[in-house]
């Protein structure tokens, strides 16, 4: 049985900075969410859909990763998902260029039944009834579900995504999202209206700028590590996402405390990510250069201070 | 002797924000400094300018705080300083509407006797050149200059602003400021080319995103405290640098251990300055509150990891 299972995106991306273009580079939300959590869970299950244009190398290199692929749709004569995008001088936002639905304008998730008594299950960023799809099919339901979602659903399926996010443990989402979805600027404040919505925990992420952690009573921040070049941030929110629900299916504990070493966790890999164009750095890293890159955010964040 | 000395503006602002509008409010840099600082050291020596329309009833309270005054001239018939500006919804950008300087187009700073030995130096904002007029006045170099300045002078006295910053030992800008100072948009990037400039260390402040302290070799994070409600930012960073200051006057350690705490403690006192329009939570704020606060960084950022 996989303990961790993921569904999204696996696709290809066009993108653009100010300094460099990638074209039809691999990319997709279950794929960073799988490949980062990879270097925690030895196993892990991947709900999703491409055509038969999607390299067999990567998924030969993803069963290598125990990124099992009974999940995973291969349509024959159809074209996987592609999302084209450029990234504004900040690196922090961007717009959409293009985005080709191809196979995922008809994807009906199916859950094989190995799957369906997992622990942990990351609901990486698609349709809300397509996210529904895939709880409905479990057979109980898991430990921890994690949901990633933006506002494009907030605009177009509202409704639906309620109904999911009623029915989640941690929802993840970016600060104008979250303001967009509670009517508040106040992050404190859309923390809480959110919170009430279903949710236990609350992780608003700030791309450069960190991510807070809310659960009713407590907050907790990470910040982004600050790099002297940021090549790429695309994925960089679903890296997160895996080293975050990767890290809690390794340990098993899903205290917040523990979901604090989580998040700095998911900022750690989400920082590899954006090293490179696509998913190559979480391909290449070593377990020493992980634990390397944890240290730094001890260094960056940890101060002792007696009050007098 | 003052062993902490404040140079800046003592002015009036009017401020209005996307939630409400206040005329005339008591503001100017030195005073959100001095004010801020005087909750860690018992003395310290305001040098600025008023006109004789400054209410003596804050000169009053500031000497109650040990805020000699030996080094503020009151101008009768004149002007104080006067600055207008407008919030932008996110709280975190504003214009400037209004800039009269009256008293401070003239001003020339005079230092008392009694200030020319002073251990702590904080220049806060002001044309670079009369920033260098007091550093040239002081009998020796203090144990540490700190030194604040923005994009404006940049614009119009970047010669005289790199002279000053060549003399200083910490200098805080803005994110915006550190990347149109450095010309690179990176942070990191931006830091290091900074601190060839002459600073020992750099504090980029981030406003709601926190503050980064570098030197040569370390970089340091503190997250702004999440608010429910920001009511009036203006004077949070002259805030911040007067409890960063004061704390290393108080403690009289200035290594990057100590400046770790100091950039906790600015962040805490500012996030009060922002809870009301003015200087005004400065002056109510007990030992206990500004102990309570600083136990919140504590919570909002520590975690520990074990790594396996």
């Amino acid at each position: 049985m996989a303990s961790l299972v993921a569904v999204g995106t696996v696709a290809f991306d066009s993108i653009e900075t100010p300094f460099a273009k990638m074209d039809h580079v691999i990319g997709g939300a279950a794929t960073y969410i799988t490949l980062c959590a990879s270097h925690f869970v030895k196993e892990s299950g991947l709900v999703s859909v491409v055509g038969d244009d999607f390299p067999q190398s990567m998924l030969d290199e993803m069963t290598k990763r125990g990124i099992d692929q009974g999940g995973l749709q291969i349509k024959q004569g159809e074209k996987s998902f592609y999302w084209s995008g450029k990234y504004h001088y900040d690196m922090n936002s961007r717009d959409t260029l293009v985005t080709d639905l191809n196979v995922l304008a008809t994807f009906d998730p199916v859950i094989p039944e190995a799957y369906k008594n997992c622990d942990f299950l990351m609901l990486g960023n698609l349709a809300p009834a397509v996210q529904m799809r895939v709880i409905e099919q479990l057979n109980e339901r898991p430990k921890l579900v994690v949901m990633d979602t933006m506002n494009f659903w907030m605009d177009i399926a509202w409704d639906d995504l309620m109904q999911v996010i009623a029915k989640v443990d941690v929802l993840t989402i970016n600060d104008e999202e979250a303001r967009q979805m509670a009517k508040e600027h106040s992050l404190v404040k859309a923390a809480k209206k959110i919170l009430e919505l279903g949710p236990k925990y609350l992780i608003i992420k700030k791309g450069e700028h960190g991510a807070l952690l809310f659960d009713k009573t407590n907050v907790f921040f990470a910040p982004a590590l600050p790099l002297e070049e940021v090549v790429d941030p695309t994925g960089a929110g679903d890296t997160f996402a895996g080293g975050f629900i990767g890290y809690l299916a390794q340990t098993e504990n899903i205290s917040f405390e523990n979901m604090k070493r989580a998040i700095i966790v998911g900022s750690a890999m989400a920082s590899f990510t954006c090293e490179k164009f696509g998913p190559d750095r979480l391909l290449e890293i070593t377990k020493e250069e992980i634990h390397e890159r944890i240290e730094q955010f001890v260094q960056l964040t940890e101060f002792e201070i007696e009050l007098v």
